[in-house]
């Protein structure tokens, strides 16, 4: 047969037999990107026979297809260079490989890292790597509750299988732990922040040291969500109020209570007073006050709190600004083991939002950042939306804290401001789904999301390269065509969605389609798009400018300048920081108008484009993850189109101009759209 | 302000305008094609007085703006030569205009003549201008049930309210009346030739009298469907055997009844043994026998019978044969007042039919064509498509039956055989929709009827051209685009509903959407889209070549021979006529499936052409319509991607072969586009 790089004839005679031929082997994605050949018998001699050096050896002699290995702990001076959980690789003169670690962590990281570079092709030539994490605590936050549903999930229910805990124990936990371990996470809460204080019962905690049991030859640490009135909820108290020394004691005895049970808990992720969750401004004190308590309970067993900057309230206040006014005055007055856990954006995990002012102002106090990997307000589990750009916008953000070259990642790994912890955090896309994340492509996001944990100077495009070709095939006439397609895919959602700045434009409640028109009776406005767009007739966009709320003072100069002056603000921002006139004369040439318009259409487009691009793909991988990213691309499609059409046709109702007549039309009437509603608040 | 041709500030100004005022004029469409100022008092001498000759006088006194006009009805033989309907206009040394007729018919048709060069601005230099009809019997077909109902009608119910009839007669009559003088209609069947017994009791003719009443001063006779059975259902008898006696007497009694009533009454329409109706094959009997019975009765009264063709059973047989098997045997033998009445195509007036064997095969029998202006296989009063091309794609076709030049339409105006009566037929579009056909559009295709019986030599663009001048404006910036547009949009339903010859790919029941997979138990075959595409793994078409039905036997050499070689059949046909193989290559060098793909893509991409030229039309007619065609298109854009992911991914089943990688691709799942259940029986 003629082989060539175009898909022709044997394309054609390719995709034919996908309609005639079943493979038999069922490719439903539950294996992620970990679909190495497992018969390798490789030799592996290992320094260490704990259960963590055990795995890393197994691993190992199932997979690994060159030379001997020799595993080692040491802790000679230049192995602690890498830290608790670094690894060096080196070839010796005899061919055999060693992977040298500080600890049984250390070699599991080695090992897993061993494994991709052969799977990615790269384990060639003469090995000779030093790794170690930026960020020492690498968390999944699982926003599952205890009845088995997760807020903002759309792969399932949870993979926590409560009810059975602790005699029955999923086969999962394990899978998850080995997936995880693969690419460095180190750490999981398991419960929803909007945290119920039944996950403290004596009889829950039982459960979780199960889980615990099975992570924790992984490396994995358990972490719970907790409820800031769990001493009255529980303890029967008639108080919560930090400063209270029942409550104190009341938290001590339960931590003590956790370390009996798991000594190597991780910790307490907090959601306090913030959309409705109680917390130490309900009794008269501060988050500061409620965070050092915790705190002081968890220091001797090592634990840290992670108190979350999401405050806001319905005031006049921007609430952009809010976290940063909240938590700017306590930095330098927490206890060492709190960090601020802050979302990369200032408002909630938008398709796009500047980073947050929080990273780069707090010096003093160890801040996280917290990524969203489920994708609440990109398209749940039905768009593709490859996330490791957008987090690498947020990591690679420059603060100017210390000058140019403050990044987010270097304000938030210790290095900028020499915090001794760091921790980075990401929501979890995880559910029971076969496939664990409801689209095979957002499988990427968990990946990306534990690689940049790992180390954040890692380009989002090697990731989608790196994942793609473990997950599907080594054939570059797919690696290299996906890899594009996710690279862009952010940008169109943001682009369909809401580009330019624009942010919470959803419909109430669920976050999926557009209402930008949303009115809801008695609602908080912060809750409601127009609060954010501020559509009138003479423009667009929140006026966050000193001439508005100024929000542009929480940053450092010259960004605080940068965005403040319209000609100057990153058109990407331009309607996040300033209201700005439907004839404004953008870069382009372009009408703000006009522009607004070309982003859209960009948007659909860009799916559109997608879509040519997976279907030609159909030769080169199994038809069963074919056909399902075939039919999401086909949603996202859709509902690429409605979103724009949503968008434009109720801004057209201000603006008063033409969509630009050389655009595809609408193909909805508003009247229509605006009766749309979709009964998806769990999209279980 | 700057005057250019391109649709810059100005055009920005005036579409700003048009969302800011309000300019109080409802633009509802309820005027048709008759917009001319009615304030002109012009100056005309009639030398006649009846009820005809005035309207003619008064619509060219309100509305002529021109020299003084002379009506005259004269006999000589100069007049004679254009028949009783035709007319001459000229112009003396004077300036004034003389409108010479052998009718005062022939006056009515000459004003609207003359006024329509007014309105289209070509009422200039010297007139010297003389017009008779093509066909002598130029009439609407209503599929007006007696409950209000209408088969097939997208616009509202009937505007004949039998209810209120025969004392309540509403306006809309003499407007209807008007619009159908005003383009040389003459005649109209009141009810749906799927008829009920009940339309001839007395009762009801004395309703039908007084809408013969309304429209007789406009030149128009009434016309009534017959149901065959009527002789038992009304008269008692027990059998309506065309050769019964007491059968062939009670039509005769009835006919009398009826010229007592209306002495100018037309005649009568019948379906007979055709879809579940009744007819002399009930009784052992013939069509001929049926027509002739009816021909006798009505032949004193000069009134006529239009058989209807429309005739096929579920049998083994290709139904596209069967009307010509079924009525070629008599030609020759029906009395001289029985027209068969012939759907332009063979099976059903889907999107495109080549034309019936019928015309130019019965030669010594006047054959009529029905036309349907009713959108019933073409997107009902949604889609935009425009007509006028359809019905002269059918008037133009060469039959051959004398050798080359012997088109449908001399085959049919008499001119061919010589026959002293003619007639067209057009199914109505026309409800009690204030715009009268649904779509503001869709009025161009009862204007367009109208004309092409009048002159079937004009062509569909003038026909178009003038329809928008008098319709919406006299702005070549409008008329141009939107003319080319409905000159393209026939073309574009074929493409995104069945190019190629595909046909009756359609929904059961409501025949709106593509249901290609149609299966329903025990359903006659032959009202199943698998009877007509015959897809398979070999390929798809109907083969109805020498080596197949052999449906191209009954078409005059050297058709016959071109449509029986798949090399030499118009591509246009070639699913009509040949089962093609999916590799077959087609003369743009791609191969059958992918030149599939490509029809169907590109009717998406011309709705979608159509939304952008619609859309910027927006300066230069009224908010009301504009909105409301933009609305339909937006539909119909939506109805297009809807009709071409069902096909495609229906047939792409037998295909095996993917959609060409450079087409936009599939948005919908073939298994979610088969649970669509539209409920849209009747469209009222």
């Amino acid at each position: 047969m003629k082989k060539d790089k175009t898909p022709t004839a044997c394309h054609l005679l390719l995709a034919a037999c996908l309609f005639l031929v079943n493979t038999g082997a069922a490719e439903n994605g539950h294996r992620l990107w970990l679909r190495a050949d497992t018969s390798a018998q490789a030799t592996v001699i290992t320094s260490h026979i704990g259960a963590t050096a055990v795995i890393a050896a197994n691993e190992l002699r199932k997979q690994w297809q060159g030379s001997p290995v020799i595993l080692s702990v040491k802790n000679t001076l230049s192995i602690k260079d890498y830290g608790n959980e670094g690894f060096i690789i080196n070839e010796n003169s005899q061919k055999e490989i060693s992977i040298t670690a500080g600890s049984e962590a250390g070699l599991l990281y080695g090992a897993y890292h061993l494994l991709r570079l052969q799977a990615i092709g790269a384990a060639i030539g003469t090995l000779n790597i030093s790794e170690a994490p930026k960020y020492k605590i690498r968390l999944l936050n699982h926003w599952d509750n205890l009845d088995g549903t997760i807020e903002r999930g759309y792969a399932g229910y949870s993979i926590w299988k409560w009810d059975e805990l602790p005699q029955t124990i999923s086969p999962r936990y394990k899978e998850y732990a080995r997936a995880n371990a693969s690419i460095g996470i180190n750490g999981t809460v398991l419960n929803n922040v909007n945290a119920t204080p039944q996950v403290l019962t004596s009889e829950m905690l039982q459960k979780v040291k199960i889980i615990a049991e099975v992570l924790r030859p992984y490396n994995i640490k358990v972490y719970l969500s907790i409820n800031f009135s769990s001493p009255m909820a529980l303890g029967g108290l008639n108080t919560a109020d930090p400063l209270d020394k029942d409550v104190r004691q009341w938290w001590k005895n339960k931590v003590k209570e956790i370390y009996q049970l798991i000594p190597d808990f991780g910790g307490f992720l907090v959601k306090a007073n913030s959309e409705g969750l109680p917390g130490p401004q309900d009794f008269g004190r501060t988050h500061l006050d409620g965070a050092n308590m915790l705190a002081e309970a968890l220091a001797p067993h090592k634990g840290i709190v992670m108190w979350r900057a999401f405050v806001y309230h319905p005031t006049d206040t921007d609430r952009a600004k809010q976290a940063y006014q909240e938590f700017t005055p306590f930095d330098g007055k927490f206890l060492p083991n709190v960090l601020i856990q802050v979302k990369n954006g200032p408002i909630d995990f938008q398709p796009r939002e500047p980073f947050s002012p929080l990273f780069g102002a707090m010096q003093q106090t160890p801040v996280m950042s917290e990524f969203q990997i489920t994708q609440e307000y990109l398209g749940f589990s039905n768009h593709l939306a490859y996330l490791g750009t957008m987090y690498k916008e947020c990591l690679d953000s420059d603060t100017y804290a210390h000058g140019e070259g403050s990044s987010v990642a270097k304000a938030t790994d210790g290095s900028l401001f020499g915090h001794k912890i760091s921790a980075i955090a990401g929501v979890a896309n995880i559910g029971e789904d076969t496939n664990w994340c409801g689209h095979h492509l957002a499988q990427a996001n968990w990946y990306a999301f534990g690689r940049l944990a790992w180390n954040h100077t890692l380009s989002a495009e090697s990731i989608s390269r790196e994942w793609i070709r473990q997950t599907f095939t080594d054939n570059e006439e797919f690696i290299t065509p996906v890899a594009e397609m996710m690279m862009q895919s952010r940008e169109a959602v943001v682009n369909y969605m809401m580009p330019m700045g624009l942010h919470h434009l959803f419909a109430w409640g669920h976050h999926y389609g557009p209402e930008p028109w949303c009115e809801v009776e008695g609602a908080r406005p912060d809750w409601l798009p127009s609060y954010y767009h501020k559509a009138d007739h003479t423009g667009i966009g929140f006026n966050r400018s000193s001439t508005g709320s100024n929000a542009v003072a929480q940053y450092f100069s010259p960004l605080r300048e940068e965005f403040n002056h319209i000609q100057s603000c990153d058109e990407r921002y331009l309607l996040w920081f300033h209201h700005v006139a439907w004839d404004y004369r953008m870069k382009s040439g372009r009408t703000l108008w006009d522009e607004l318009c070309y982003h859209y259409d960009k948007g659909v487009q860009s799916v559109r484009k997608f879509q040519k691009i997976w279907d030609s793909m159909e030769p080169y991988i199994d038809a069963e993850r074919f056909a399902h990213v075939q039919a999401r691309l086909r949603i996202q499609a859709r509902d690429a189109v409605w979103w724009k059409d949503a968008c434009l046709l109720y801004f057209q109702i201000f603006s008063m101009r033409h969509i630009p007549y050389e655009l595809e039309r609408p193909v909805h009437d508003l009247d229509d759209l605006k009766k749309i509603k979709l009964n998806m608040t769990h999209h279980n």
